[in-house]
């Protein structure tokens, strides 16, 4: 079994040195900073890692040899095979699959409603994103602190617009503000795709604020610039 | 091919008159009430149905069978496979898979978290649940209403609590809030599954909201006692 | 004298099975549900019924032969027949006397303003009037949850928009929202009708919170459709 | 019939300077300030006045002996015998009947509140009412503008943390507010009469703000010390 | 040296009558009133006072000859010269230096941001400003109660939207907001200049607020009319 | 004289091409991204440069030496003396003098006050400080997104907690939460201190908003570890 181990060390466990089978304390190679244990304490909840399926350990590898770590996130809910397969099919869906709103696109909606959310884990993973798609650092940084900051087009301030509202005061959403999407060239089929990746950050900002998810270490040098 | 047809009319075609190809029009047997076009005109987007995959068919005929309708939700996700299969996924392994939270409490968060929201269709199609799985209309209005006003007993208080910190200020939730859920005990597992539920109806209402979801209008009078 | 005793059974005489002069303990015939106390023990307040006056018999006699029982915000106002007689005398004029807003109209308004005060006693009991009056169970619904997903006319839409903004935020109401109400047909007096609802339901609203007040059990029931 | 004319002015009428019945222009004896026409045109509607009945000419009389004016209030109620007796029945009772308040309480609740609620006509009359009450103009002054930054005693103080609450987030009260309350050493009563006044507070400042309720400008100057 | 004393005496001292160096304890000649420690312990710190240079001497003379006193706000900054000297030089150049924006115009930006951030002694202070620059005891009260009550023409009135957006969700300016200032004849620098009042005020509120700073008690009477 | 021309650079002029007296476009030289523009036009307002005096150009100077450019909100102010020289002063006495606060903590301040308030300029100039100071790219980015993240030892986290309650509300803070403080080692001067820079970065955060002031494209890159 190749699963990570890293998920099932409690906190308190660590704080107090004891780490796991008498292995040397996982913070040896972890960086000297303020996201010491982030690679290696990835939640507040100490939940058993579940033996990976063949499927899961597959996309594990892949993440590995593409990004050179396995997000903490799916470590995180490694603990049930049936929620991370259901997370990872959503989330592939969503992000990576044919959609009328580019990658980046996508990903800049995850930043806006992270921010609104003070969400620290998806803002840290999902702001390298936008850094990584635009090639623009300092795109990531504005979905960071203040979409209303950026220069964007009519289309994606619209679609931002419509993100954070939709996050802030779902309620509030009425015909008005599909219309003005529809107004800057948005089909009810991208429609639904905004309103589809706002739910699924206002859904991962939640789980990852209840359980303190922490963000690989890696993410915060990439694409700097 | 069995798919409801309903999904692909839009609210434009129904208000004319102009039913799909020359069939009677659906308000004909729609109950005359503010629900009216609720089980025909589901969403406020015009997305055409794509053909269900047989474990898709064989499950819009689960819920017929045993619900006497597909829920709303269902047909509003129909018009793309991938999505509606992870939906599904999703919902069925968080609401029915075994847990430390009984299904009613799972139902409990849903209706309180779409209270903290105001989402109409999540409000009508959980509250009815609360008030199936509970045999108590009451409970449902509660969880409807103002959650704090129920006599719940200390676990179920401070698991709504927590489900609607997290909602309202997911930024604020730390080491003391899953402190206070442990103490009435739950596990850490437990935890993570209060974090999840109040995740996906997080998503869930925001999605509804989003498209103007509207609930079958089945679900009003069910279990009114 | 044949005032309700109920009111002034304390909560803790009742939790502790103290009951009143040793007569079978009320929960006896209460519903076994999260209302089993609720027409018994009316709020969280321990107050002695005053004598009734024979204006306030007759009012209390006419209420039970119309409805089947006195409203408890009756019963929770009879420890004083001042407060009692001016609260019934507001209510009256306010909600059936000749108005240029249908009696109807006037419940919605008062839903609306409770659903955004999150009012569990005037939610449950005007939930049921919008209900009787529309002979429409979903509207009351509507208005319980989110008035904003009723397909309501231009007239009741800009009605419960000024109700709920000068709920949420009286300070900013201004000459432009009182155009808004004029343009949809209300006179003047009709915009006096408008906030003074509005206003009574946001003081009825607080002494209901601010004293737990329960609703009547029956009310639940009522007009399910 | 000697009501007053004034409320049956309109404000555009006086703002072309059309007079009515072309007597002298009242703002010729108003203060030269921004309370100019606050004496003349009381509110924003155009609402003729009722004939006074014989009690609340009485009553009118009364408050010109005691305080050289009618308070604009009851002038923008005239419009309505029965609005305007209900309105009166309820304010005297609960401002001026024995209560386990203080006169001097209850119109500090009053000011509290309309902070809260940031009504221009009740923080001005109210506000005076405090001064007088208090023989303190200061204690007028910290009503209005932050409660919190006045030297209360604890009964005092929790009181008003009540009150505030209630208002501004009345869905929150529970058992622990109220027992706040009685270890301060309200009683069951007190704690109703805190509620009420409250809430009566939270239905005038609305009705003002709906209407744009001008306070006479008299109350300025009472009590400055 | 002759800079005042009263700055170091602590609030603990006070209160146990135990008065600086055997003196007779300063509430003897304050007001009878909540105002009455108001003039001699005017922060909830202790700090003491540093020896004022010559510069700062001259200043606090000249506030003496022409108000009477010197404003609490300069003997709480009194601690350390260099805090002083920036704090004068920022308030002097904003509120009294040559600006677009008149005198009074400056001092109900800063009574309109105090109000939204509900700050007593800068509600009193400069409310007593505004009453003393425009002549008009009414216009500070607006200023203090709500300012969207007063009668402004349409430039003070978008002058005042601005400022008290700005301070309540600084992050939602842009251009719409800077252009609609522009629309009614404000420059670029009147811009800046109405910025920047409403920086220093925001800044001031909340100094003022952490410290429990309390006005000099002349203010409340000035200027009553 | 060398003062920066840029300042005086319109917004507008700069988006037609019409560059000040004939020179080479600015933006030649710009980063080519969501920044490209942010080192030439920093401000929305169009304000000419005044003459620098000695002092600010030696000022200017030596932040050219030490930082290899002059920060963008010196630039912002350099169109009047007056207001440079005030904010200069305010801010190193404030940032840079002794105190019983490290610089890092003042820094930190700065970030999670500029975090509550969504300020593009300050989180990105004050963001690369704190990664400085700390020697800690990640603690920069928790200030940024979401301090309470961060695994602060109970000083710094009291220390945060204050500043950001007085900058959502800054009404509310009372002796308890100067007691918080007291408990964790401050003084009442370090208390002054928190409070200040609290109070500047309120201020600045809207001068900065008010103006759309953007950073300099230089501080994306620096410390990013």
């Amino acid at each position: 079994m190749t699963e990570p181990q890293g998920a099932s060390v409690s906190r308190n466990q660590l704080e107090t040195g004891a780490a796991q089978d008498g292995a040397p304390k996982p913070q040896a190679s972890a960086p000297a900073s303020a996201a010491r244990d982030d690679d290696t304490v990835i939640t507040a909840l100490t939940l058993d890692d579940a033996a990976l399926t063949p499927a899961m350990q597959a996309y594990f590898d892949k993440c590995t040899e593409k990004l050179g770590f396995v997000p903490n996130v799916l470590r995180a809910y490694a603990f049930d095979t049936a929620k991370l397969e259901a997370f990872v099919a959503m989330y592939n869906d969503l992000m990576l699959a044919p959609s009328g709103l580019s990658k980046l696109e996508r990903e800049m909606i995850a930043v806006a409603v992270s921010s609104q959310n003070r969400c620290y884990y998806c803002l840290v993973a999902h702001g390298a994103a936008v850094r990584a798609l635009s090639d623009d650092p300092v795109l990531g940084e504005l979905m960071v602190m203040n979409y209303r900051a950026a220069r964007l087009d009519r289309r994606q301030r619209a679609m931002l617009d419509f993100a954070v509202k939709l996050t802030a005061e779902p309620f509030g959403i009425e015909d008005v503000d599909r219309a003005a999407l529809r107004e800057v060239g948005f089909s009810d089929r991208d429609i639904f795709d905004i309103a589809a990746v706002t739910g699924f950050f206002n859904m991962s900002n939640r789980v990852a604020s209840a359980t303190d998810m922490r963000p690989n270490s890696a993410y915060h040098r990439q694409k700097r610039g």
